[in-house]
């Protein structure tokens, strides 16, 4: 009876997979290819698919097969079924644990704070935002309290993005990180040297870098056969399954770093889906397992791998071939030092990887004060622009280029930002693993041969899905917890070298 | 109560609607732009959301909500609702009454036939497919026994396609156009001229095709905020709403005409959609009338106005501009020749206008016969040939060039192929009819000014949606039932004063 009900199970669960991979289309389509006169129809079309999905997970009967599960045995399960059902239960749970009333309050209030949003970032006025804030705090707060009444709130709300995350070990990471990257950022700045990078200036026709952008995410391992490369607003990466992965980025055509920094960044994502086991594949065992370890895998290829004096080695020449006027001259350390520049600036998804994580560590202080009532959302610009002069030594002078810079908010996502950073520590983690299992991939980098690596994500992360907690996996890869040291250690002696501290 | 009762049912048919568009999405996706990898999973998504439509297009509330919407009195709804509780009903009543166990046998036939035609075609073995033909017609004998007891069986399939036609309507009307058609055909045979038309092959570089695409359906009167055009292996127009309409065509470096036509036909399909109703648009009385009367705006605007003289006027000079060498010294009248072109082929989709309803002819008379019990799935090949050498001398030599060639019957869709010709029919008696209206309509097409042309059409066809039989339409529209005189007369006049005959 008990495997009766797990099939029942997993044939909704790929339901919902199905759907929800048409929902990765339909966003796919609008950010990417939809004409624009479609906008208000494609809005119908997603709530109705939402309120489809919605219906089909909160079935009384999803709850009938968990319950009839829990009471068999469960040694006929293996440790995939066996996360199959974890999964579901938890997604169940959450689900069903929110009033109705609370859910469409979210829903009406994610619609109406992201246009209060936009006007009051457009408007650089704070205070017309600073209801909505509120408001999504209580919203946030209650929430909190159906779904994990257990855990501290801002506890509940980090766990939603990071399982198995917390207030207080953040705040441990976090406390170490930024005590040595305040000085590092200091001492950056004040050594007077700017390495050169006018030479990333000038006219790269797009063609050209979509070309080059193409083949580094070839090069890298991305199959172009179970996934397609477009343009849109803001580079991402979506699609609707393992076998049809879609990244985008933009093109400036001042500027070509920037658009194939964020090719390879979004092709790091989409190796992860892509590398996802074969068996259970539609199931939930077989997903990404956190924000912070997808991010990850996008900073493992950009930062650790891209963004290397080897990279620059290997594919320098490349970039002279398509834009020989403006880099005929330059060496590959010039390069290296060149797209590695750090500076602290106001906008955090412009900032380099020493500063970013100030940015992020702001944020989470900001958080965890508005739940715990510490801080008050009206004197939010005033703690924003604070801490940036603590931490970075600038101070914005309007709301619009501080503390109303991200969307997040307005969506009511409380604890997300930890994840970004999270990813770093993790992909610098994985990165020395790696570097201590195979002492030749420096040459690999140099000679553009990733199969070794893309293999050994695939193997090592992708393919493990949600079959571990993040800590067991950390742990099962570098043998430790995530360990910010060897994110703070990369970050010294990579800044040092290039600024010669 | 019943007002209500109204009101639940159109927020369901809106939801369909919704539904019908992401279906809508996922199928252009598939044909212009998934990666090929993704095809497995695609079908999985499709099957989940036909799954869904199934289920709630046959959900027993709507059959509550029609009962109770007809206890009352229905003076309280005006025409709009009238229709859209008229084809709400026909559309449930339908679904309701073919038995599960049927609905399962022909989705299950649909899958297997079609790779089994596939498989035969290219083997031309046409005794591999006769099975799945004979079983075909089995299963919709017993689909029309259910959904339309009182009509014939080949009826009750044809008026699945063409609500309102019937075996003997279209018998009276294709029986005329068979007699004055196969004289035509043979005199244009006999009578030795064969405009030139070399001039139509050699290199016509893609972009420039795209551009003149582009062009020509905007000056028609697409709108591409509300569109787009793409390239697929078969033209279609597809999309998920008036408001997302997309076009499709395919390029052939040595041929520029065939793409060109291709776009026009499927802007004039296009077109149709994008000129729905505002009220009610995402209720049934807006949607398009018939197949026939789909048809009769692609073949409008490819045959009535863009196979014309007074288009090619308009239009050749700017092709010459865009392949000035192969077209330098062709006159408008040469052009106008040799585009149109009449020779018997064996493939029908090939076919042109003159030709072209012979095989449709052919067609329907093998399915009434299939279906009466006069033909038998076992003679096809012959009959067929004998037919296509009665009506336009030629024989195929093999099955894939004769009765193996069409997808429709691996599909279960009998009843199908005479839209194909009533809707050229209808579009020569609405050309007929705007002509008298209007005495500039030559001149205004010779000036590429299209607006009134499709002002007339938005306003007498696409914005009448479902308010109107097609009968009733076509004679609100040109003051008489379709009439086949029409189009008799015009290929008459068209291809005598062509071929001097």
């Amino acid at each position: 009876m008990s495997s009766n009900s797990y099939q029942k199970l997993t044939v909704r669960l790929e339901e919902l997979t199905s759907l929800n991979g048409i929902a990765g289309i339909l966003h796919w389509d609008q950010e990417v290819i939809m004409p624009s006169g479609g906008v208000g129809f494609r809005a119908k079309q997603m709530s109705t698919l939402a309120g489809i999905l919605h219906e089909k997970s909160t079935d009384p009967a999803i709850g009938d097969w968990l319950r009839d599960i829990e009471g068999q045995t469960t040694d006929g399960f293996d440790a995939y079924q066996a996360a199959n059902i974890r999964e579901a239960k938890r997604d169940y749970e959450r689900e069903v644990k929110v009033p109705k009333r609370l859910a469409q309050e979210m829903a009406e209030l994610s619609a109406t704070s992201r246009q209060v949003w936009v006007k009051a970032r457009q408007e650089n006025r704070f205070g017309d935002f600073a209801p909505s804030l509120k408001k999504w705090i209580e919203l946030r707060k209650e929430w909190a309290s159906h779904v994990d009444p257990e855990k501290g709130i801002y506890d509940a709300n980090i766990d939603a993005y990071e399982r198995g995350g917390s207030t207080e070990k953040f705040e441990g990471i976090f406390e170490k990180v930024k005590k040595e990257l305040i000085p590092l950022v200091k001492a950056i700045q004040e050594n007077g040297k700017t390495p050169s990078s006018s030479f990333l200036d000038g006219d790269f026709p797009t063609e050209k870098q979509k070309e080059l952008g193409q083949q580094i995410s070839k090069d890298i391992g991305f199959a172009f056969d179970k996934g397609r490369m477009d343009v849109s607003v803001h580079p991402f990466c979506g699609g609707s399954h393992p076998t049809d992965v879609r990244i985008t980025t933009r093109y400036r055509s001042d500027n070509f770093v920037e658009s194939l920094y964020a090719v390879i960044h979004e092709t790091g994502h989409g190796l992860y889906e892509q590398g996802r086991m074969e068996r259970d594949r539609d199931l939930p065992v077989s997903e990404h397992l956190s924000m912070g370890i997808h991010e990850s895998q996008s900073l493992f290829w950009e930062r650790m791998i891209a963004q290397s004096e080897s990279f620059c080695h290997c594919y320098l020449p490349k970039f002279k071939e398509a834009f020989p006027e403006k880099l005929e001259n330059i060496s590959v350390r010039k390069f290296y030092e060149g797209i590695n520049l750090s500076e602290p600036s106001m906008i955090r998804v412009e900032a380099d990887e020493v500063t970013y994580p100030l940015h992020i560590i702001l944020r989470f202080e900001i958080e965890k004060g508005l739940f715990d009532g510490s801080v008050s959302p009206d004197d939010l610009p005033e703690i924003w622009n604070e801490k940036m002069e603590t931490y970075l030594g600038i101070r914005p002078k309007t709301d619009s280029e501080g503390v109303l810079q991200d969307i997040h908010w307005s969506m009511g996502s409380f604890g997300y930002f930890p994840s970004y950073t999270l990813g770093a520590m993790y992909a610098c983690q994985f990165f020395n693993t790696l570097k201590m299992q195979d002492s030749a991939i420096e040459d690999k980098i140099k000679a553009g041969n990733f199969i070794d690596i893309k293999k050994w994500l695939n193997e090592s992360i992708h393919q493990k899905g949600r079959l571990y907690s993040t800590d067991d996996l950390v742990v099962q890869v570098t043998g430790e917890s995530l360990n910010p040291d060897h994110f703070i250690k990369y970050l010294k002696d990579k800044y040092s070298n290039i600024y010669q501290l």
